[in-house]
């Protein structure tokens, strides 16, 4: 494939939507992008209504303009397929291609992503219109990349979804005995006798089986892979070498395994917006999607002008805009993109904001657009080398999936804090973290964290014994290696599939009340080292040169807290770090027992950690000192970025509040350190 | 129209139910009637069951009798078609007349209110009653009134709903093309190449069309205004000199836009049921119906004899009956209603309370209804004249429902907050406001507060600014004038159609969290003044006589603070009377810029309120000074009325806590001034 | 009945589903079962997938293995007929036979309890079964006891449902003119002129009728015991000498009036998963279950070996489990069950914890199972004679249920809360209390209380006279007596069917906000006494010998306060006890009015208190004394708990934290209060 394309460089633009406003508004869009500094642009994102108004009738003359005058204006096309948004008459023609709830009830054309992925009518018909667009522009000079559908994410419970889980799950499991077993149908005699007893998990009386659950969650990303498969096989068959891609959408409810995606995307792509913390979910956004590009550029598809916090969106502060861009762009993206170009008059997301605002031009928004504009051309060099990460943080949707069960010792219970928090952990000390899956090639990495790894198959507790044999350093926390890959407890005692590797058991789990905390004192038997010296950041680290004035003692003589869980453990071979003590522990079975242990297998270390510690407290486990700023290092060169309201040094630069410096070592460099607080009209 | 009827006074009464009683508690509810004053009673609201107990078979007996009863008893009838209650009968037969919900769900009969006013079924067995109804009793000597249905609101989503909205979006819009342009069904694909193909807004994946949703609720309460034309057309036609009315319920959810209501019924007449605020509200909800009046009598048709909250019914206080009756008759009300006269034994409502409690006439209660019908009928002359306002506040449900969309910049914007803390800045200041539509003629108003008006029309704009042209005062809060009628963002900056009007450009919104307070200071530039001494309250304005020791210099010199929202205000030709500053505004682009502006226009004054302030801060904008007492005045009548806990004077008169007065300046008056707490068996 | 069985003595064990693991596993089953002294176990709750794999085809040979193994290891079985999950394949040959939801929604299956109890297909479904299992087993030496079905408690709405309903209905009221009358469905316009308009309660447009929702309610606990009736006839028929029971869920959501089920089972049997407070919960279920059984004994089918606490489990305290077991115990549980036997390795309930856990016998929790095994044999002597009662606590599933009606004067109303703190109150003052039907035999009781007993029909109210009459003391609290059978309230004041026995009448409710406490103080009018005298605990309520320095005075000197609840209360005959007083009082017809009163009936006193009182006061109203640790009396033996964490004296034994003692009084004893704290490994 040819990408990053065309432009050479890196990619800046938005989501361009012109079919919402009159073709005069055209020419100036066209100018205000060059304005801009503009590169690339995703069209046709939801055109389908206007491209297909009528079943086969097409009307594509105003995308030819559309597409001309882009050319003309040195913008390329990131050329949408449009049907993540059939029109109204779809849903008349094909009400079976509606989605379906869990409750049975038929959704209604009224929104957008209103369809059912699996079928055979709407897939018939994203087929065509693909196939429309590919005869149409396939030469088209403009044409720079394929932008498939958009945030796959709609689940359907119909009886189309019914019949093709059977097949999957035919396909999966083999055998209905197979599958018996899997899912532990013996328990509420759930026992399937013939395949097409087997529903999506729709709604019921009680709690629902959790490993059907989960193979539907596959099941569903699976399905809609093959509808990004389809559709890519036909433009592929008419555009050879136009790199094909789809926008990931983030979050738990996404019932997308972004990993398998990832293969079959010629970028990944992702759409990102942060909420409560923006810097820190930028960087774990974007580590992420380096992590399913196996290291490799990926491209940062969408992001807003403002901030959604849930209850309201927020206004960027003064420069937001473009730290935030240069932190995915530091971690590998090939660019930075919005939604959209020009905020909507009308319709569901007028109020999502837009490179041009409501406002229009002459706004503090679009004068920022431009400023990153300029920035972006300087960064190429920059970007030449790949990112390096000091540690990795093992993910899997699936192990994720499987903690969204209902029925968990703890409704509190998610992966995703117990992920972030250690990615936050590292990100606060100025460690670069690949988020990798626990089969990856982990050799590299001086320290490996394993948050919350519930669910672990046979073999890639394997690959983290050969990990840790090799020398390396694993830090698991509680709630992992659990389950095994069908979401079974793995008997005689927890975390399962890493007793050994860990030289633990635990027995029993002990879940805490929000007000309760455990004390965790250094062990008084003389196993038990008080200073994990083997755990300080290794010098391969990439931390930032803060001067050393932290000893790594763990845990400190004023002791820590763990909170949220606790558990049973019982040494089998490890050291114990940290024992339970205090007020709350007393009279528990956990009074005096191992908190945190660790163990040496091979030559390397594993630690278990069976509670939640604070982010300073872990922090401490692992020997880290606070940055800072933001610091990410590619070969010669580093991005330092300071997104906090004090004037911060590192490497040598001086960054006042909101500055950011990209330079290499020899100061060879683009300095933006002397970026200035900006003065607003 | 005879109205306000045949009594010649002041109408007291409630909904008078005697299907729930045996018929020898009827003479007993006569002569208690006649104990307490009353003078009309409605009947019949729910007797459709009994009334045409199989289908087309009438028993008209008993009511035959109620009404003998009655008039014979002196007291006129209110008599009701029972629409809004079909019995089970109905449903059984026409199950497509049944409610159904946005989801599909087809509701059951169980409870009142299931219909669907556009079911053919449904409107012509309404009609059949009606004339029924209206053939027995046209000559019936105590017939005053009619009541048409009851509280118009159940929404359905069902295909007949959908055949009657898309007839009405066809002549609301013309074209499909028109439809497509207000809708901006460019965005997401929405586009309709078919009129079939547009349904009302049911479940759907993701977030619905805001313009579809608003033009939904418009049809609904067109739809539903129908189904009471027609019934009032067959009662005109038979009874051509009785006065036909419904009860307006209030609250957000109504789909009812009563201004457009008001023109069709011949008295307009509200249920009032009042939760946190009782006497604030109750200003609030009789001012509405004042408005929706044009200024002429309207009838408080509902009101309880204990207050609902939401979580529990509250006992009133003492005399608390009595003086939010004499706050509605003193703001307009020909008289004082309840919901009902006895309370029921059973059903779904039997804690509804009633004028005679379960206890009995030997309560509290009923000795307080015989007090409030003693006193009416001596606030006959107070009533003669109009009430006066001191200002206006501009109010319209379609402002109000459009700021009900989903996706707006802040989940917590309500319009009611903004329209209800605007009333209640003047109701505590002793300024009586008519809440009238943006369209009314303002000439009169010395004062117009226009509370976020988010969707206003050019004709709408331009008499605001013929408003202030002719020397008016308006003052306009956050969130007006930011849309068009069909809810789409007028573009070029906030608040679009009111721009030249106020001499500012708003280019971005700031929603504020909920524990951010901004500061707000006088503008250090010369052209801002501190004291907007034009503002002071006019002469005219009819506040209490204070002292005037408030001094209105605003901001005072610890400054005000601003919370909720705020906004990026640029001048254009205004002057800032206060501007963002301190800690919150720091670093951000408001620090500095202007908070509250002011604008001369022609011979008047237009101020902006970007941020929400506190209601003492309003009142010291405005220049009010506090009223410790309820004050209305009409002609040379004067109603006071103190609902609170300490002594106060007012007018010369002294009111005890809880105590009342309605008298002239000459004294010549009926002075309830002595009114003492009660003491209490 | 051969119950208690064939054990001769308690009964120990739990659900055992071998179904769930291989069969090599069933041979460590029994050893550990030996090892732990069960001699019960509960098999093929959930094992009609198992045994009937295809429609009409059986599998009985692993049952067969199983109870041969069992039967080997003296191990007896408690057979279960699976009807409460039905398999897969039923749903898909029977739809209409699964349940509906009140919306009309079709539940699939994928869970448990998915049925219809109504539906023809299911009810033959479960004769055959229930017939095979009789026919196969019925000379087994291992069966001991029938366990049909598992929790009733699926409720439908579908057409069946209502069909059946109708026939209830017809059989309860026998004429439409009764039912339009018990209903009030003169209100709203629901008078029923035809059966069929009759449906469950659907999901309506507004409040529903609440007499039809007890009706409904009603009906639902009716068939299903009707279903339960079924299959014990088919039982019964084959095996006449085994004990048929099943096992009743508590919850206020369970459709279910076990106090009519309890006629009909051989063995009142209940399930048992405290959350907040064990001990006390503890305590109340036992004796609601002794209730249920008229003092005989009865059986703990299900514990967990962890406590659900709603957000998370939480790991019992060491010795938690055989304190709670014995407390059930103490109070006429012939035994102690768990569910389950071993903790499943998959599933929807993969969490809910076993007797043998996922760590395997070498836990903690197996080896508190094995000394609770010891233990229980010991206990035979000390379970002979029945338990002692001090006072009895009225309940009515009924009265519970018209109180979760929508529409009452506060949302925060639950019976559940009123009966909970009486026998609360009890409990930690060493009061053991029987929850006993208001038509019970009370004449042996020297206290009755009456909490929250909302509905009572005149029989049962004659009872409540006959007992005060005869000399008893009864204390009714507020929202007793409120309205009849059929939930429809008593006119002429408050508390109707009481006001003559408690010589006062209520002529309104004054519901209170969470923050407002009324203080409750000694009338100063000579007629009311400062010191209840004659209600200080009477000799014979069990209380335990704490020395008395507490002088039973209420209210005390400093007042008392009433929260929640108030009422406008007039002396007809009674006298005050205590006055509402205070700043929340002042100004509302409540102030110094009767708070709590007195009246003398016959040779005995009736009291009501009109607000809630904390349990302190409470407590001093009833002149009891707090007691350390739970204590049962029966016969001479008395059973002595200490939940606590201090060490406690009580009948001269000292009891360390956590200890316990089942002993005579003359020492010839089984004396556990040696137990130390447990040092865990």
């Amino acid at each position: 494939m040819d990408w990053p394309g065309r432009t050479g460089g890196l990619y800046y633009g938005g989501d361009y939507n012109p079919e919402q406003w009159p073709e005069e508004v055209w020419e100036e869009d066209v100018a205000l992008m060059r304005r801009a500094g503009v590169n690339l642009v995703s069209v046709g994102v939801f055109s389908w209504a206007r491209l297909e108004p009528l079943p086969g009738v097409h009307d594509f003359g105003w995308l030819d303009r559309v597409l001309d005058l882009l050319h003309e204006g040195g913008i390329a096309v990131n050329l949408a397929t449009p049907t993540a948004s059939p029109p109204p008459w779809f849903g008349l023609a094909h009400p079976d291609a509606l989605t379906v709830t869990a409750d049975g009830t038929r959704l209604s054309h009224g929104s957008r992503d209103t369809y059912c992925v699996h079928a055979p009518a709407y897939r018939d018909a994203c087929l065509r219109i693909a196939d429309a667009l590919a005869e149409r522009y396939f030469d088209h000079p403009a044409l720079a990349m394929w932008h498939v559908h958009n945030e796959y994410g709609t689940v359907c419970h119909c009886d189309h979804a019914a019949d093709a889980f059977r097949v999957w799950l035919r396909e999966r499991h083999g055998t209905l005995k197979a599958l018996n077993d899997a899912w532990t149908t013996s328990f509420w005699s759930q026992h399937y006798s013939a395949w097409e007893q087997i529903t999506p998990p729709r709604a019921t009386q009680y709690l629902p089986n959790p490993s059907q659950v989960l193979d539907f969650r596959r099941f569903v990303s699976d399905a809609m892979l093959d509808h990004f498969r389809d559709q890519k096989a036909v433009l592929r068959d008419i555009t050879p070498d136009v790199p094909v891609t789809t926008n990931f959408v983030l979050g738990d409810w996404v019932p997308v395994n972004h990993r398998h995606w990832a293969d079959e995307v010629d970028v990944v792509a992702i759409d990102h917006y942060p909420s409560a913390d923006p810097p820190a979910e930028t960087a774990f956004a974007a580590d992420l999607a380096r992590g399913w590009a196996s290291g490799k550029p990926w491209l940062l598809m969408e992001q807003a002008v403002v901030t959604y916090t849930g209850p309201r969106m927020v206004a960027k502060r003064p420069g937001e805009i473009t730290r935030l861009s240069l932190s995915h762009v530091a971690r590998g993206s090939r660019g930075a993109m919005f939604f959209q170009w020009r905020a909507s008059r009308g319709g569901a997301e007028l109020w999502h904001g837009g490179m041009v605002p409501h406002a229009g031009p002459d706004s503090r928004i679009f004068e920022e657009i431009c400023e990153l504009g300029a920035l972006l051309p300087t960064l190429v060099d920059a970007c030449a080398a790949p990112v390096e990460a000091g540690a990795a943080i093992l993910v899997d949707a699936e192990a994720d999936w499987a903690l969204q069960a209902p029925g968990l010792p703890s409704s509190e219970i998610t992966c995703t804090d117990a992920v972030r928090q250690a990615h936050r952990v590292l990100y606060r000390h100025g460690v670069t973290a690949d988020l990798v899956h626990p089969s990856a090639d982990l050799s590299a990495y001086p320290l490996v964290l394993v948050p919350a790894l519930y669910l672990i198959c046979d073999a890639d507790a394997d690959n983290l014994r050969r990990y840790v044999s090799g020398g390396g350093t694993l830090v698991v926390s509680y709630l992992s290696g659990v389950a095994d890959e069908h979401a079974r407890v793995r008997l005689g005692g927890y975390p399962g599939a890493l007793r050994d590797l860990l030289g633990i058991r635990v027995e029993e789990f002990h879940p805490l009340p929000p007000d309760v905390a455990l004390t965790l004192s250094a062990p008084e038997t003389p196993n038990a080292l008080n200073a994990p010296d083997d755990l300080e950041a290794p010098d391969d680290l990439n931390a930032p040169d803060v001067p050393d004035e932290h000893t790594a003692t763990f845990p400190g003589p004023r002791g820590e807290t763990g909170t949220f869980w606790s558990e049973h453990v019982h040494l089998e071979g490890a050291e114990a770090l940290a024992v339970y003590t205090g007020p709350h522990a007393s009279g528990t079975p956990l009074d005096g027992r191992p908190a945190i242990t660790r163990h040496s297998h091979g030559s390397g270390t594993a630690l278990y950690v069976s509670t939640r510690l604070s982010d300073d407290a872990y922090a401490r486990l692992l020997g880290l000192t606070p940055a800072p700023v933001e610091l990410v290092r590619r070969g010669d060169w580093f991005f330092a970025v300071n997104h906090g309201d004090e004037e911060q040094k590192v490497e040598g630069v001086t960054l006042p509040p909101g500055g950011y410096a990209v330079r290499t070592h020899d100061d060879l460099d683009l300095d933006r350190s002397a970026s200035r607080p900006r003065e607003w009209r």
